[in-house]
């Protein structure tokens, strides 16, 4: 296996894009990343795309050709990837074994959601589609409410709070002022996220990341000539996946994420480091439970005591481990096709050490943490700086 | 890169399949694979899954870890491919280049639709999200009427009839009767067509295929260790794919597929065979138009000249070139995330022997192709009896 490298990057503004579709924002993300990577549209070799329900979004399918055709690529392969919210991840990694296999040379990853063109209900019904539909959505479930008893569950268990959860909402809002590309600049209270509007006990809307807009693009190639294109190419040590059921009702535990263990456990081995290794990391915040999750069972803390350091500020930017210092899918927006490309974009930002006011001091390792559905597919990589 | 062979097959039967779920048809195609391939679930390393437009058909996405699940591969990665009606073909390329490159051993690839629980009219929209939604489709034209445009534009330039379009369902409906899986066990007159129902002109009921239920699965390992699970390993000698713009408008000709230009002659390069050392092809008549431009995009016919051919029987079963002996899309049935895979489990049955009253005598060499929309997507496969 060769080592793969990130040579080129490119998003959009996330957040409510009504003057731009579909095909503009990839175009938009696309052509940041080509020309941070100095390619050619002729250099590319196969491209990936993702998106998790454009068909119901916005009637589009073929979602990579389209994107192949957007960016010039002519006439080659082209395919599109989709793992409900873990489609982007999913996507990376598809593109990352392209390279690390030795089958091609420069490959492009994009991905994209244009959300906001149906009602928040049909919005709703069409991200039920990352759980099971046949045996739980159809009785009548939503998908904030699988996190929602997850949520019950873990405050059942370890005695997790509310303002807790809040205060996960509460970082990630301060991180995405930082940040020009995220879909809320404002900062947030606990009393804010306490007082909004339920959506399923206990999540209310401050615990549930937004619908959102934007595009991602990555751009990949062997390690050994991605300094032909970029001076400081960001290497993917490590690139893992894993599945579980789509329903909650058929696993063992409600406070785990299976998947993110397995996936988590493979990447440290594979990338020879480990949890106190990581400077900075982007985790699956889809609403505040799940990066309480996140943080136990990428091995951060122990099962029961995310909770608690996230609301002692543990997690906060230039703190004991920097967390979604992007925002996160709550503060920086979550179009869902391009959010697992866009925490690989915010992660290679931090590597380069461009990522302005939200930078993490000497940030040398990083990982991301993209999770379909309530769990059934979980992606991790781990990315070091080379120099 | 390693040699790669498909070591199991299963595939459901086509058609209105009312009383069975999405997760059902997989299952029973997927168990089917698995037995036939002599595995037990804990040897499969990856899946991947397909499924154009389960979203709108059914309101599940993330398909690919729910027939991971359903097949008991406990926490694999799953991963699902969508290129529109090419979605079958996409993703067995992706688990081609899995165990090519020697990343994986034994790798799942299955593929699904089930289209009969929504209305005609709904099916015709999803199926629209192949094509350029935001630039043609929204403009009033509906899939059909992309092929119908080709079709006249074949007919002007080479003089194409009505009654040659016919002769395509009228062979493909022929081949279907002898096969148990196909969805129209009916034999049909060029008469039959012609007084068919008009879809979109020159296009009738009966050049078109049939909206359909159903799922196809295959085993794939290399080649090296094939033997050890099945007698009668297939290899897949060539996988290509290529890519073309979404919209008709954009492209130079009418009257054929690049992509499939494209793929055939990499494919041919690669297998280092050529045309006339094909014996059996599954081919994307989608529409009765679509086999004719097959025919000449793979090299068969000079351009013009298939429809001819075809009226005058050299694609008949064991004539000159043995075409869509499944019945193809047109009398088999398109449940269109699954194609792409039956196209591979019928030539694996023709060059095992196994295809019983439609079989192709001493089948050595054969070819499955497999097109996304209107040709934005084209894969191509040849396979190759070992011995």
């Amino acid at each position: 296996m060769r080592d793969v490298a990130i040579i080129g990057i490119g998003l959009t503004k996330f957040g409510e894009r009504w003057e731009h579709g579909m095909r503009e924002l990839m175009a938009e993300a696309g052509v940041k990343a080509i020309t941070d990577a100095n390619i050619g549209s002729k250099d590319v070799e196969i491209v990936y795309g993702s998106t998790m329900a454009s068909g119901r979004f916005v009637g589009q399918e073929h979602m990579a050709a389209l994107l192949a055709d957007q960016l010039g690529f002519k006439n080659i392969p082209a395919v599109r990837i989709e793992n409900a919210c873990a489609s982007g991840g999913s996507a990376l990694r598809q593109g990352y074994m392209a390279v690390a296999s030795g089958m091609h040379n420069i490959v492009v990853v994009g991905g994209v959601e244009k959300m906001t063109d149906v009602t928040t209900s049909e919005a709703t019904t069409a991200l039920g589609g990352a759980g099971d539909q046949e045996w739980e959505l159809s009785q009548g479930i939503t998908f904030p409410g699988l996190y929602a008893l997850m949520a019950k569950r873990h405050m059942y268990e370890y005695g997790t709070t509310e303002e807790q959860l809040a205060s996960v909402a509460v970082k990630n809002h301060e991180n995405a002022t930082k940040n020009e590309y995220a879909q809320f600049r404002k900062p947030i209270t606990i009393q804010d996220v306490l007082n909004s509007k339920m959506v399923a006990e206990p999540l209310k809307v401050f615990d549930c990341s937004p619908i959102s807009d934007g595009a991602a693009v990555v751009v990949l190639a062997p390690l050994e000539i991605a300094k032909k294109y970029n001076d400081t190419p960001i290497k993917i040590v490590a690139s893992e996946q894993a599945s579980d059921t789509l329903g909650l009702s058929e696993r063992q535990s409600l406070t785990e994420i299976k998947a993110t263990k397995i996936s988590a456990l493979n990447a440290y081995k594979n990338a020879g480091v480990k949890p106190s290794d990581i400077d900075v990391v982007e985790v699956h915040d889809c609403f505040t439970i799940a990066e309480i999750l996140a943080m136990e069972d990428l091995g951060f803390y122990e099962k029961g005591k995310a909770a608690k350091a996230i609301f002692d500020g543990e997690t906060r930017l230039n703190s004991k481990l920097s967390v979604n210092t992007s925002g996160g899918l709550k503060g920086c927006g979550h179009p869902v096709g391009a959010t697992g490309i866009k925490q690989a974009v915010e992660i290679t930002m931090q590597l380069r050490g461009e990522a302005k006011g939200r930078q993490v001091n000497g940030a040398e390792i990083g990982m991301t943490h993209n999770v379909g559905g309530s769990g059934a597919t979980a992606v991790v990589h781990i990315m070091k700086r080379v120099n």
